[in-house]
């Protein structure tokens, strides 16, 4: 506790109060875990990949800022069709029906064409025929690879997942567009499947090497929960950063703050962590400037 | 639009306004689902059957008030573990370092004993093996049906499940205390696997096959977008009902209000939908008791 | 703390967990607030008096259940309107420019025609004419008793507070419809005033005769911090209820737990008090149908 | 509508979607505030007074940046209390009956000791007494003026307005530190008051004298009503731009969009309007940044 200047602040945003405060711990943080080589998860949501933020993912891929991520099937999707498509800028009060009936998907207030959806459609075909070849079964992480070395695009993260063999895990894979493909996919090759428990011993062996872990973890839901919840196989995160616009009071997972967690042993008891309550298109950009000068 | 008498309301939520009108209207939707006999899609995250819900969704299932179930894998979890053991009540506040040194984990203002995960990974086990003895590669609604079957306790949901056959789905099985048991279990049986796309077919003939569909939402997440992107398939569902309250500020799928769903197709541009910003815990009662009683 | 069962809770919200154990709380605390003859300080903004709460509210002011009340100027705004005219129910969603063109005001999804503030012009009017025929400078609290016993709808809670002489105080008057009346009265009325010191004394007196205090404080802003701020002077409340929607984590008065106020004072450190995060329109009747049956 | 491209716009923040899209258009709504200028209202809530925006604000003032400043009482104690007396940092989960044994005050993650408001007492009392001296009766904004004259410190937003004649309203006065200070007063001083009728004319001369109006609404609470509010007299404001973290869902007045304002003609239909759903700690420097070089 410091009862003292709030002027006095070594770093800008510490100085602040509130939620600038947290940005500058957010920093803080992220500098220890570089400092320490903490291995760093690093886990985000499908819109965000949607949103400018796509761009700064793929530039800390390649500078391997992040050792691994999990993530969604919807980033899957947008990264592999941003890698092509453009999406455009919209408001979040757009008339939806009137979207539809000119085949514009909002998200946010970002747009996106059907014809995304109808490009992905003809590019995911064409990596699972390759996968059906190398293996009958396969896993998330090969999937996300594979898309990877499908795209040339350098502001794409799998792009450079890919190059710089940052494993990319997305347990809940078959909940996107890449998922509903893989059954239509499935009608030609029946026998075709994704068995999400190959992904595990890779994600558990990263985490039991690790001699120290660091969580990077924007928005909520299964990839939040995936990243903490596979590090209680070694006690808890020794660093975490949340970002994220969700509630506690409700008793959500992607609302629980960085200490729920610890009662968890997710997050390690004598851990350093922060949440930072604030949407991840401006909080995150603003964190992520002082390490990618 | 009525610019009429607030107090003419004839249903009482409807007349109050903010969001007691929209449990009215919630109330008014599912009431039409029900007697249009819609297909009902029914979704929610696992926090909620770690709290007093998980009596009222048994009480759903045993009434097969809902056709298919669309949830996270911690809901298989905590739906497993209670149908034996006792979670607690404590405070959003408490100290979760001391928390974790006695062997209790916080999820809101739930408290979990250690105990309950150890019970878990002994009950998980067995119907591991048993699945294992009839095939190599399941499914997550196998899983579900089977830890259904292998429960006595009447206020388990997967109890009634099992006996109704209403079919769970949970994409995203591994991430859960069930899905990390995988990992261990493998261990020792090397080829046992769950394929997520076996799920895909089930599902989306259900979809495929039902007249008129309804979706009732609790919560965003994985479960939350697997319930509307499957309706993708038939042109989105005809009716639909969220609880929610995270923010549409940020582009989440978690906050995005049910117009945001007409866009994509998701929901129909001809359908009834309503988005009631509350916790669960507190609306999910009222709007069930006009039909469980 | 109690690990112990979350089904053996002795009222029914306290067992389910989340933010219906903080209405089960909440409920306790103003049973205890009752037995123990509290004088009860009861504030909300504005929003819910336009809503089906000012018919609640009214009941409770019949039955003498608050002993003060802390409120805006927009609460005696709508209240006035509403026993003589009519509001809507709309949608969250209209196109307010279109709903300008037609005369509509929307508070949220409540709609108010433009003849409804008309009618306060005219009837505030008289109000003002009658007080100032009594006194050139006047003060909030005298204001709102005035329109209290010019109204004769059993359905206003000003209505009540002047027949059974509980105070309403509205320390931010000016800052309303009716506020803005008092530009044009004193344009004809020049010596009119509203001192707003004038109330300080009464409702400081009223705080410091209470053996025991305590607050229900619903939504946030200056009727929140009025109620919380005065109990100072007694060394805080003894018991206390929020009921807010508004978030802690950007340092906003609104936002505030209950905890917050106890570093103050404006809670006492041995109070009793819970933050039920929910809108007022759900959780109060929900808190109340307890107490009027 | 632009379903173009979202690398491609002009503004770095445009064109990242979400949040950040909506920081982008207030920077450039400010611009055309500026451009033609507005006559620039400005309106913010206490506790950003209590953190690092303190200095932002003085800046603004000193640059005369705004023209009028709408607050509560509150945001007048601190800036009297920071110019003498500092703040400190630490955390929202701190323990606040250890923090009251202690004497320090805790806002958000802002610690304020007992002895900043005895500094309070002291001061304001001078400020009432020279007050007195020229009149029994005053005006919010003359107290603010009074405040301003009394402080050197170069770092206060009032020190600037009083030097710049910005006249700073505040019609819940008697809602803060120094409002209870004037309950102390008047035991000396019986016939001080504050008539907060007479700053109406001031507030609604600045208005109907505009030939643009714009708002830039920090925050809920009385005001940001105020500042809208009052510009009804001209048919609303030209401008708007909130910064907030409150929901519109429950029918606040702190939650409700620009849209809302719309409807009531309190900002205008053919208005340039914008939400940042952000804290403004973070917020708000972001897009102060690119006027205050």
């Amino acid at each position: 506790m410091n009862v003292g200047d709030l002027k006095a602040g070594k770093q800008e945003y510490l100085a602040v109060g509130f939620q600038a405060t947290n940005i500058g711990r957010a920093i803080e943080l992220i500098q220890r875990m570089k400092k320490e080589k903490a291995t760093v998860f690093f886990s985000f949501t499908a819109n965000m990949v949607a949103s400018g933020l796509r761009g700064l993912f793929a530039e800390m891929c390649k500078r391997k800022f992040v050792d691994a991520i999990i993530t969604t099937g919807g980033s899957l999707d947008h990264d592999l069709i941003r890698a092509k498509m453009d999406y455009g800028i919209g408001d979040f009060t757009m008339n939806d029906s009137e979207l539809h009936k000119k085949g514009v998907n909002r998200l946010g207030n970002i747009l996106i064409k059907n014809e995304c959806y109808e490009f992905l459609e003809k590019e995911i075909t064409k990596v699972f025929e390759k996968i059906y070849d190398d293996e009958r079964t396969t896993s998330p992480s090969t999937i996300a690879k594979e898309i990877g070395n499908s795209i040339s695009d350098k502001g794409s993260f799998l792009y450079w997942c890919s190059k710089n063999k940052i494993p990319v895990f997305s347990p809940g894979i078959t909940d996107s567009a890449i998922g509903l493909q893989t059954y239509f996919f499935k009608q030609r090759y029946a026998d075709f499947g994704i068995d999400v428990t190959k992904d595990m011993k890779q994600l558990a062996d990263i985490v039991l090497n690790a001699d120290k872990t660091g969580g990077i973890v924007l928005g909520g839901g299964i990839s939040k929960h995936h990243t903490i919840g596979v590090n209680l196989l070694r006690g808890g995160l020794d660093y975490a950063v949340y970002v994220t616009t969700a509630s506690p009071w409700d008793g959500s997972l992607s609302g629980a703050r960085t200490q729920e967690a610890v009662s968890w042993g997710k997050i390690a008891e004598q851990a350093k962590h922060v949440t930072v309550d604030c949407d991840a298109t401006i909080a995150f950009p603003l964190i992520m400037k002082k390490f990618l000068k």
